[in-house]
């Protein structure tokens, strides 16, 4: 390494860099510093700890434990491309030493976002179940039939359960309806929700006063599992409840359940297990509308990851924070309990 | 008729009083006035002509042709409550005598624009389709398969044709995602476009710029049948119609062999036959998403049309303007070409 | 008049045609129809009796009786273009024939809602004192003396009496800062203050709630003075009153009472009697802002008259109705108790 | 020290206790821990090394170098209630050891937001000097002479340097005049500001395009003095500069100089030197508007800053990040030039 240009060290599987990186892009990243391009499998810990001592940033998922760190001394900021923070990373070292561990994640919240809102209005005028009864001949004129239980969204109260980057991402799109927005976040202060203008409120408040809930918390080792049949019964009745963040955070029966009674109309994206078994109960049940995981993952979106990573390069190279990407919270990023995912997607 | 009170005469069919009048609504309708109350079937021309000489106010779409208007010398206000104005009126004598002819049909913007909004939302993203898919067994995980061409709404140009009570509704719920609303409205000044923050733009040009065209117009003695094959090819690839207004100011057939060829997907909800034959092809179209003339008639907004004849007329009965109805312009009623619709829908 | 072509006659005074029609509007005038020009002073009787036969518009004040408007039967629309309708016309005749009688009042909106928000803020932080202390070697530093009774507007409720074309332009700008907006207008109907999002009152809890009042209403013949001590009595300490519309609607001395007392302060830019007498109390009252009638007649908004003027005779060309003026409502006209003002502004 | 509630240290001069912390946030933060009360001076050193070691939390500007951390190995925060964060403490020491370094700078957010949008009316309208005029007996009626050079907002470009808490407090309430807001700010990714919905341009760009320039930026080592006539004779004529940040950035001459001109109109808040000197040529500089430094201390925010104290300490002692005290970036907290204020204001 004769040249005094920042190293970039490229790791990013399960991502290949073409999927991530336009070839603008490509370019840009190119013009801040020396890349050592890296595709399609992991790279081994030979490759990584060649480059390492000399590697300004890290773009992937490679494990960096302390004595991996302690060979890095250079290492400036790490870019997780995949989404979900793992645990092969000591954070609290990379806080000590200065080194920003960032996540693309934020590219997938307007996705969700959109997907979640037209999930909801699905579910609110039984758009899906209409198109299906067309199919089949069996319309009714003029909702005659099958409108008698749709609702408007305008005027009425909202509820969003986390309100990180996808909550955020869907508030704008609630306002034009919502009469209320309630938002239930353990790790938010209330005083910072209102100054969102929303109303901070306690989980089950958030059920019980929202016609439309929307399920967006990460599932944490303090929340899993955690909502069921009981919240689902405190909702007012044609209540919906949409989730497309995490299963892990419901109790995934109690929420079949509940639109199985025709209480609810829930709506899903997430699974307790995926791919969704062949016999499972919710591709029979009323009163759904089912999506397999597709909420955040279209293709349109994942060169924004690479932007992601040029931008906040910039900026740490210039020696100013990063802006764009999801940093790793050491306070916090102990506590969330996902999974490294096999696919492409969030 | 020896009280003073205003006479405010019912003809309200196809509508009924209880679908329209919540029991508050009535009451204030009767503080307002002696109300002749009449329902289920059309009022008999000796009833009306019994009644309109004292009538202050009519509630209904019974004929008013220059005799009869003749024969009600304290007739000030006109309620449509059926939502389509009629040719059984002679408009430009309720002008010349200061009568306003008013329609309930703003309560129907706010259904239809959500509806229009969800349609789009669930043909950029496939969302019906993929919940059929999984109720299957035929989804593929992570929208490997079926997301390749799902599109973001957000930082996508759109267009608007029509931009009356809908379109109007529909423009908040819009600024979320649109980067540019382009609105054709032959009927609005371009000025006035401008302020309202769209940019105003040819028919042709609405088309070839936007990402979703939201159909909204009424059908009128200009524009019927007018758009076809080559305004859907002129939008780019996947581009998506959204049908909500009147199936008469497209040429449906290219509609569907725009949708079936894969240049764009369209959401349908109304239809040059109503009810839908049986063997309509549409029923197998790809990249449709279809509904059965549902968009605006939902039960929740039945209530809001007594609640806005009752506030126009208390807004007449103060000599003020009514503010709440639409009001039937002379200008351009007679070049609409609605029809009463058999149902009790918009 | 050999020609075909609609005939617009002119008699703008006291506007000139070069303060109010730029070049291009000129031009699209000319495009329009056969203008008869005509500037400087009144146009007489003979000139008017000549051209009326065969015009389609006036753009002026001229009288139109009903003898006149017997010898108009081509006249479809007037441009007041002073911007107070006066008596000189008789609406109802001009309302039964069709004929539009409009305003360009409109262009005064955004100045004075802008110049009543800047006097707002001005009171609020005292912005007009500090300065002139500075200059006379007085100030305190960090507003140790004269930031006492400084406030914020965000997050304090505002009140708006009289909610026209100002009143309209003012909300958007209230918006960052008012919690709670709160509105008297007798002539709209509380419904439709509602889906403005603001919240109708009585005049008396305008003052109440309000930390901030802005009086906006025309003087008409049933508010003429109807403002006085005991609404700015009940106004909280520190309230701020802002009156820019017409001063006829307030007890002018009773208000600089409330100032002088300490309770309240006012911004005033309209006057029982203008030019202002030399030696008028309110020039020595303390805890005033002081204008001469300065919020509406800023140069830069006269050629938009002409634009208005155009824009809505195309559309009346057309058979379209007007859009962009303010028009004569029949209904209300003849209560708006405004007197031609012999200035060229509002 | 038996117990075992968190220990939280004060320090606050120069501000005092009762001026920042209302009966109600002492109440709350006493329920947090134990509270070692100290106001009035500035806390000795062996005061606060005899509580430090126990310290869970430090309010006030106590020295912080290494030493002294060493000795503090409970203490989690630190919060500066003065607003600017001086050269005392040892930051990047703080952010090995995950020490938050807090200020309650943002409290000052909407009071200078406001006044600044106030300043610029006054001078886009000239309020300050018309109402001199009226008290003086020089004023001309409905702006003949005064309102010749009056400019709207509405529909200008405006522009911002320097997009910290302040420019984001101001950018909602310039949304309903501004066509576009520039923004220039060296710190922060145009790929973030596009996201903001404002343009991000260069300084010099900035000042070109804008009719009006906020000049909201913290001096730094970087652009102390970088603001001069070449960006004033930039702006089109009768551009307004808002200086409300600190007096550092600009060539305060050169500015005094494009006002006196007559090209720019200059609103002062800040300056080179407090208290101003009595000589000083601004109280005679025509086309200015002056304050002296009163934009962000009004009385009604400085409970505010106990508030948002309590908030963050909630929060920390519950594990999480603290959310809404501005923090001490280690990155760029050395190139800040700010001394401490004499005063108790910004």
């Amino acid at each position: 390494m004769s040249t005094k240009r920042p190293l970039i060290l490229f790791d990013p599987h399960p991502r290949s860099v073409d999927q991530i990186f336009d070839s603008a892009t490509r370019q840009k990243l190119e013009s801040l510093g020396e890349v050592i391009w890296h595709d399609g499998s992991p790279a081994s810990d030979a490759h990584l700890e060649k480059y390492l001592p000399e590697a300004v940033a890290l773009v992937g998922q490679s494990s960096l434990p302390k004595e991996r760190l302690d060979k890095a001394p250079n290492l400036k900021v790490v870019f997780n491309v995949e989404s979900n923070f793992m645990s092969n990373i000591d954070y609290e070292e990379c806080h000590r030493r200065g080194i920003y561990v960032l996540g693309t994640g934020p590219v997938f919240s307007k996705p969700v976002a959109e997907m979640a809102l037209g999930m909801a209005l699905s579910c609110a005028r039984r758009i899906h179940q209409a198109d299906t009864a067309i199919r089949g001949g069996n319309e009714t004129l003029y909702g005659e039939g099958d409108n008698q239980d749709s609702i408007l969204l305008s005027g009425r109260p909202m509820g969003v359960v986390g309100c990180g980057n996808v909550g955020r991402a869907l508030l704008p799109m609630l306002r034009p309806f919502a009469s209320e927005i309630f938002v239930h976040d353990p790790w938010i202060h209330s005083s910072v929700l209102k100054e969102l203008d929303v109303i901070p409120v306690s989980l089950e408040e958030c059920f019980q006063r929202s016609s439309v809930v929307f399920l967006l918390a990460a599932t944490t080792t303090e929340n899993a599992g955690a909502i069921g049949a009981e919240y689902f019964a405190c909702m007012p009745k044609g209540g919906i409840v949409v989730l497309v963040s995490r299963a892990g955070i419901v109790n995934f029966d109690e929420l079949l359940d509940a639109a199985e009674s025709g209480h609810i109309r829930a709506a899903i994206d997430v699974w307790p297990e995926e791919p969704i078994p062949a016999g499972h109960r919710a591709r029979r049940t009323p009163n759904t509308l089912l999506q397999a995981h597709r909420a955040g993952n279209i293709p349109e979106i994942w060169p924004l990851m690479g932007q992601l990573v040029v931008d906040d390069l910039e900026q740490v190279l210039k020696g100013l924070p990063p802006q764009r990407c999801q940093r790793a919270l050491w306070e916090t990023v102990s506590k969330i309990r996902s999974k490294p995912s096999e696919q492409k997607g969030q």
